[in-house]
């Protein structure tokens, strides 16, 4: 019997799966998730109560409760239930008090709310990367934080969008085509941007596998033309002493944080 | 004097951040952050030390440290600091070891890798809201989980890269255009994806500020026809009983997981 474990918000819930996530990660075995955000009423509140209950019911075992609720009538409701609550903010809120000396006081929706002054800033940032994906234009490259260079399919797109999503950051990316091989070398417009690019390279069975699933049987898709490129590619980082990172085996978390670790860009929070 | 915070990981940090961001969002004061990650050798962690307890040095208050951090000898030596220690791993595994009767077997790198194996499923994802966005093309429109709806600037476009970045959710979006709104009715192939569409909706004087920041003094931003588009196209989601929301005062975040829970789309986790 799989284990069941609730994520309980009366906002998003996107904190606590976080940290349920994070916590259930360090056990070898396979969970049950089920995500209820939103949980703003006493109504819902024992709606909730009755599925954590009810799955105890049938299946015997009691269900992990990851929840970061922060009207105290919902909490008292939810704790009511037969599963067993790990509740994080409870758990840290009172010491913090205590270093700090002031009371906590919790308002609703602030964690991934709008009132953030830099939310603006992370739309912008959002527009910039869709806009300046894939080099469609070179228009707006003077007003990147960062330029991630690359070819076809080592991962720029989705860093870009994360960077842009996760830390408001305006990331544009740059590819490195095909026809750019015989003779690579950087375009004048990010010459003149040399401290903000930032390479991104991959292993070429790896490339090779991503591209025959787009494009299989091709020029492009063949392990010749992926090992050509990235070898090109990283002789052109190495000569202009342009910072890369290899993707192959990392999540765009992980490509992300590193390039903003190895360029000291500043992370801004949502 | 602003209290120092540090968040640390021998991973990306991202988990530290997002834990200790919802811990501090609760308290009405201003905090200085300061993110390390990817803490991965003593000397780097001793590094790190020397940074926590030179602030608490400079300015004589201890310094808030939030980590997840997984090897246990860079956990020890963090632990050792001048800093207060706010540890939500390790509080969290005891208990749950218990209640579940296996131990924890940490893996670094576990929380935010690519070892997911719907991983791929994610960069799918992603790439289909790219290409999907804006209705540049409606071909893949069947191939959509969901297809979001509503005027120009009302938040589609970061709503469907957030869906598909944070959920793994084909996420395409169509946008209703002043040409349309003369006779403004769902083109032939939304027409047949009746059951994915899901509508936005914002506050015609808020459309009309975003929109004056983008093309100033225009038609398209006008408060006449911001008010105009508003209203027809909330008229065409009752008529056609399509789900929708308000965007006015709501994250991405708050938007997207309010959509996750109106249609009972499955939320996938990274």
């Amino acid at each position: 019997m799989t284990q069941k474990v609730f994520y309980i918000s009366d906002g998003t819930a996107i904190t606590a799966e976080v940290f349920g996530h994070a916590v259930l990660s360090q056990f070898p075995v396979e969970f049950e998730a089920l995500t209820i955000p939103f949980v703003e009423t006493t109504a819902k509140a024992k709606s909730v109560i009755k599925q954590i209950n009810d799955s105890f019911i049938t299946t015997g075992i009691r269900p992990i409760v990851f929840h970061s609720i922060i009207k105290p009538e919902i909490r008292e409701i939810i704790y009511s239930s037969e599963g067993v609550d790990y509740d994080f903010l409870n758990t840290f809120v009172s010491p913090l008090e205590q270093q700090l000396g002031i009371k906590a006081s919790p308002v609703i929706h602030r964690t991934h709310g709008k009132a953030n002054h830099t939310y603006e800033a992370r739309i912008d940032a959002i527009n910039y990367a869709m806009d300046n994906d894939d080099g469609q234009t070179m228009k707006h490259m003077d007003k990147a934080d960062i330029i991630l260079l690359g070819v076809s399919r080592c991962g720029k797109t989705p860093s870009s969008l994360y960077l842009s999503m996760q830390f408001g950051i305006k990331a544009a990316n740059y590819p490195f085509t095909e026809d750019d091989m015989d003779n690579l070398k950087l375009p004048e417009v990010l010459k003149r941007n040399k401290s903000k690019l930032f390479g991104l390279t991959i292993d070429p069975n790896r490339l090779h596998e991503i591209r025959q699933s787009r494009l299989e049987n091709s020029r492009y898709s063949s392990l010749r033309q992926c090992r050509l490129e990235v070898k090109e590619v990283e002789m052109l980082y190495k000569k202009e002493r342009i910072p890369f990172v290899n993707t192959t085996n990392h999540s765009v978390e992980e490509i992300s944080t590193k390039i903003l670790d190895m360029t000291g860009l500043e992370r801004h929070m949502f």
